[in-house]
């Protein structure tokens, strides 16, 4: 099974709900910190507990870059705990001239093993493309993002009238030759999200957002039930992992996971 | 001297090449593959050679994470090579939401010790500025960049007329409160770098596309010059470090980096 194939198999079974392990250092539970590596042994329980009912994990590069090459090490070994058939995204967001892209692509789908990964489109195809040759991996472009300051650029008016944001969409859809191409939505405006629904097409979405910044499960979910639309993730890392602090945090964790599949399932 | 004064004291001193060390293990002296760490090795005679006459260091990231974890470890040695009156930038090319760009700064500035950064505009002020409080290292932001795709959003019309990378130069400006702001500009077309020199005002600009990527030297620093702004980096990577293959490569390299800042010097 190859990776977009894996993305496919969990939306077709009726999961949606990826799990951002954006693991810091500073909010594991305090009795992990006497174990060697308490970021890998935090991670480890979680993937486990979460295995069977995530659409995905998504893994943010930052918070293992902050502990350079060591970090680096728990990332590669936190990818390897992840069962083949859930998908493991590398929120990297990377973006450079060709040549460059290239070694990016290469680190992150042959050396990391990464399912998909997030890339920025400001420097262009070129900048995409070594990744997108990558035909059977997911290459999920920033479109509209879930932070205040996605006003400053991404919400400029370009000509035709519409955003810049709009228009990163609409190329994307140009670049989803080989069905490929995912897309973030920041998931923090709803309405906006609707109005946007036509132009997402066949991209699988990935909707940052939802949980400690402000977006929610009942907003979100009716807006691609609505249309049809089956292939998107909602992104939810730091309110779902750290809901608890005792030693039973992963179950607690979990709990809440299920939680969130039932409200995605039945709304 | 901090990151910010290392940058001025070179300029001032008229040193304006950048080395930019995108170091390829395919395209390394052959020779040095015998050695444990080739990369290192490589690093290490051309920092060696080139330190009294480079205005900087740039580091490539990409070349090293596709290596994984060991990639970053002789990352981190290659910063600790150069002389601390050099500066290093760490080219990057990051940009994320508030919490994780903090954690990019944290890897980049205080974990590899760069002096500057690259990094992407798309998502507006948060995502750069725990980079910006900083004060004292240097940010680098996209604003054109040197690859052919750069047409696909960066020279976009906005409303007002102009070019989104001509609104992310102004923006870059009003982001410049602690003067640690710079830009990266592509070389590759003088007349525009002459039509944008107004708007780079206290900017230090970084210019890629010289050498492999076509721009030239002799028609880059008169554009400059013509108006008196000396705080500008002409990068040179792939042209200047693989210039020569034998056992004698730095000595060739470093000969050639003469020439070019005879040609700044001079022109």
């Amino acid at each position: 099974m190859n990776s977009k194939e894996k993305f496919l198999r969990r939306f077709e079974e009726g999961y949606h709900i990826c799990v951002g392990l954006d693991t810091d250092i500073s909010k594991v539970p305090k009795y992990l910190l006497a174990l060697e590596n308490p970021i890998l042994e935090f991670n480890k329980r979680i993937i486990d507990a979460f295995k069977k009912d995530t659409a995905a994990f998504k893994i943010n590069l930052a918070f293992y870059e902050v502990h350079g090459h060591k970090g680096l090490e728990t990332l590669k070994k936190t990818v390897e705990l992840v069962p083949d058939n859930i998908p493991v995204i590398g929120d990297a967001k990377r973006g450079d001239i060709g040549n460059t892209a290239k070694m990016y692509a290469e680190s992150l789908f042959d050396f990391y093993k990464f399912d998909a990964v997030t890339l920025h489109p400001y420097m262009g195809f070129d900048s995409v493309q070594p990744f997108l040759e990558y035909s059977d991996k997911i290459s999920f472009i920033l479109g509209l993002t879930s932070n205040q300051s996605s006003k400053d650029f991404e919400k400029l008016k370009i000509s035709g009238n519409r955003f810049l944001f709009q228009e990163v969409i609409e190329k994307t859809n140009e670049w989803n030759v080989n069905e490929n191409c995912g897309i973030v939505f920041g998931a923090t405006n709803p309405k906006e999200l609707k109005e946007n629904m036509d132009r997402l097409r066949d991209l699988i979405v990935l909707l940052p957002g939802v949980g400690a910044q402000g977006g929610t499960l009942e907003e979100v979910t009716p807006v691609f039930k609505e249309v049809n639309h089956n292939n998107y993730l909602i992104n939810i890392s730091r309110s779902l992992i750290y809901a608890d602090s005792s030693e039973k945090f992963a179950e607690v964790a979990y709990t809440k996971l299920l939680e969130y599949n039932n409200v995605v399932r039945i709304i």
